[in-house]
């Protein structure tokens, strides 16, 4: 376990959980393109989908069959987005999950299905199919971190996350994987994260859950404010832990949600850390705002403003930029009153420039993570909220990714 | 007149105008950063001001003095917003219109301030007194062009506008400056922009035909999706054009109201031209959307994508992105009807991909400016959005603007 409380492995750690990856050379050669998350038995499921009107051809065939709360393995693909490929994009989606269905011998409805990538090129289904065999024929109790590579995209490091707690004597584990980098706004679910649990659960109490879960998280992160096609979550608990069934409103219900929020704040700050082209993760906190929405709502634009990325790359003490955007967010604040902190060192009282020392604000900004800290002294509500510095490699990376 | 119907001189074209610049030494030396426009007589004033919470000291004091319906000259300084200072901010701002109207000999509630650059300095009074009156001291009604210029701050253009129409047998002018680059993203009025105009008109009829021309120019404008601290728009009338006044539900009002918006296009087109480190202009347009509030959404999020704008920098035909940014736009359409053409290039047909030629996108995507256009195929309503590339000079022109 790392100082975070990670196990190494993420979506293989829970009992009865196998993966599997293979490299189809859908986009690229050699890379890992696909994989293969496969429960021992069917698991109970829920999921957060893309807000999006544009609906990539896996998110519809996903959504369908989550409805039906159950599933027991999920195909994914990254190097191809599989979005606007109209009627033969869905039937793209279908073909790979039943190719993954008959290889492991289960029904064709409890394989879940995802893509990421290019959007509007056909899946080039030559390479996706003995694709999805061979990852299929790799699946094992430690593929985990190997599904994990597979769906990189621009991603500089895979994303895994694990917490565990105990219920009833048993030990029960949450695992997952996310991949992020570009296209990332908070807004619903985003990007692809599939989180595998050994919890005995029923739907209703999951999916509450985990609706908890991805506003503290993956809601609160933004790389470029752009909300993708194919933003996908889907938490399988197939309940081998043995546990009692956790039911809402009791204290294994909270503890399972506490664990839940952990593994999906962890893997949405591995998310924005690994914006594209990031050099920093930037961490907004506002503090005793009048309401958790004002609260949430400034701390994102603050995040996402494209003029306060740019001056933390620059390492610019620019806190005008930071109260500027606050102000245009929605937040409902006084600014004559608003206090802000780069990290320990407060630059801002009452809203008017404090004569602080540029240098200490510069060794702040020197850091891998900046904390900007914005006090509205209304209220009693707070929330926190993640992006990324705006760098040259942005620019460069998103300049010239189709081609 | 240009090829644009623009004449040169901006504010002072319309009869009755003066303007003149000093270089203050307010953030740089020698530049020009003092503006000050004057009119022979008192003027019927409307404007627009920024809707972020946050408001410049100027702004407070101008759209309190704006409320009477009356002004006579607008005195402006660029290299300092005289935002976020508090109390003694506002004294400043109004220390600043008292020297101009102490100069020129009018009363100082007939005299705006405006203010634009860095947030959360104290306005250096020493510099900017004696830029007053040194700017008083210059005007003429050949000053247009050098107040244009004494409002840039990142701007690399100084930017004007000019149209005249006939009313009753008399010319009117309209002529404007306005000075944007960065911080710019549409809600309400955006950036520094003052428009002069020898109309007879009530201040009523101008504040209706000004809001009509801002929805349609500057309100779809977007450089980096950040709605600054200082934005303002005024428009002075002073009646000296001689004609009968423009009353509202006219064919005079219709063709003020168009030439305002004429007028008002052409300077944000240029402000979008402009943003900071841009090298392209990109014109949106959405065709047969159901309502112009669904036209304007989608070509407003497809310009401030910034997913969109790195791939317009880099020369990619990735339509996948205007598709996605119009999906989560909040628009309302049916993605399996969209078509997408760059300039006249169909790329996507019902919401999918066209065989389309990379070579002819290649050379199209090589223009200064380039239109994306995305018919909805749904009903009579349409927008126009204008924004600009995401360059790596956007990131290091932000990355250390402050220091």
């Amino acid at each position: 376990m790392d100082s975070t409380g990670n196990l190494p492995g993420g979506v293989t750690v829970a009992s009865g959980f196998q993966a599997g990856a293979a490299a189809a050379g859908i986009k690229y050669k050699q890379k890992k393109d696909i994989a293969l998350i496969y429960s021992a038995v069917p698991a109970v499921a829920a999921g957060v989908f893309t807000t999006n009107k544009v609906k990539a051809a896996p998110l519809l065939v996903t959504m369908q069959r989550i409805s039906g709360g159950k599933a027991q393995a999920i195909v994914v693909n990254s190097g191809n987005a599989n979005a606007c490929n109209g009627e033969q994009g869905v039937r793209d989606a279908q073909e790979m999950a039943a190719a993954a269905a008959g290889a492991l011998g289960i029904p064709e409805e409890l394989v879940l299905v995802a893509s990421t990538g290019v959007i509007g090129q056909k899946l080039p289904m030559d390479k996706v199919l003995p694709g999805v065999l061979a990852a299929a024929g790799a699946i094992s109790p430690a593929g985990g971190a190997l599904a994990a590579e597979a769906i990189m995209t621009t991603d500089t490091f895979p994303k895994e996350a694990t917490r565990q707690i105990e219920i009833n004597g048993k030990i029960v584990t949450i695992g997952g994987m996310a991949k992020g980098a570009g296209m990332i706004h908070p807004n619903m679910a985003t990007m692809l994260c599939f989180i595998t649990t050994d919890a005995a659960i029923a739907v209703a109490d999951l999916t509450r859950a985990l609706g908890h879960a991805v506003e503290q998280s993956f809601n609160m992160i933004t790389i470029d404010q752009d909300t993708s096609t194919n933003d996908m979550l889907v938490v399988l608990a197939n309940g081998l832990a043995g546990n009692a069934e956790i039911v809402g409103e009791s204290d294994a219900f909270q503890l399972f949600q506490d664990a839940l929020t952990d593994v999906c704040t962890s893997l949405a700050m591995d998310i924005a850390k690994d914006g594209e082209g990031a050099t920093k993760l930037i961490q907004v906190e506002v503090h005793h705002a009048l309401t958790i929405a004002d609260a949430r709502r400034a701390a994102r634009a603050v995040a996402g403003s494209n003029l306060v990325k740019a001056a933390v790359f620059g390492r610019d003490a620019n806190w005008g930029r930071i109260i500027c955007a606050a102000g245009y967010s929605g937040a409902n604040f006084d600014p004559n009153l608003v206090d802000i902190f780069l990290g320990d060192e407060q630059v801002t009282s009452n809203g008017c420039s404090l004569d602080f020392s540029e240098e200490r604000a510069l060794e702040f900004l020197n850091n891998d993570t900046v904390r900007i800290i914005l006090d509205f002294k209304a209220g009693g509500a707070g929330a926190v909220a993640w992006g990324c510095d705006l760098t040259y490699d942005y620019v460069r990376i998103n300049g010239d990714y189709r081609t």
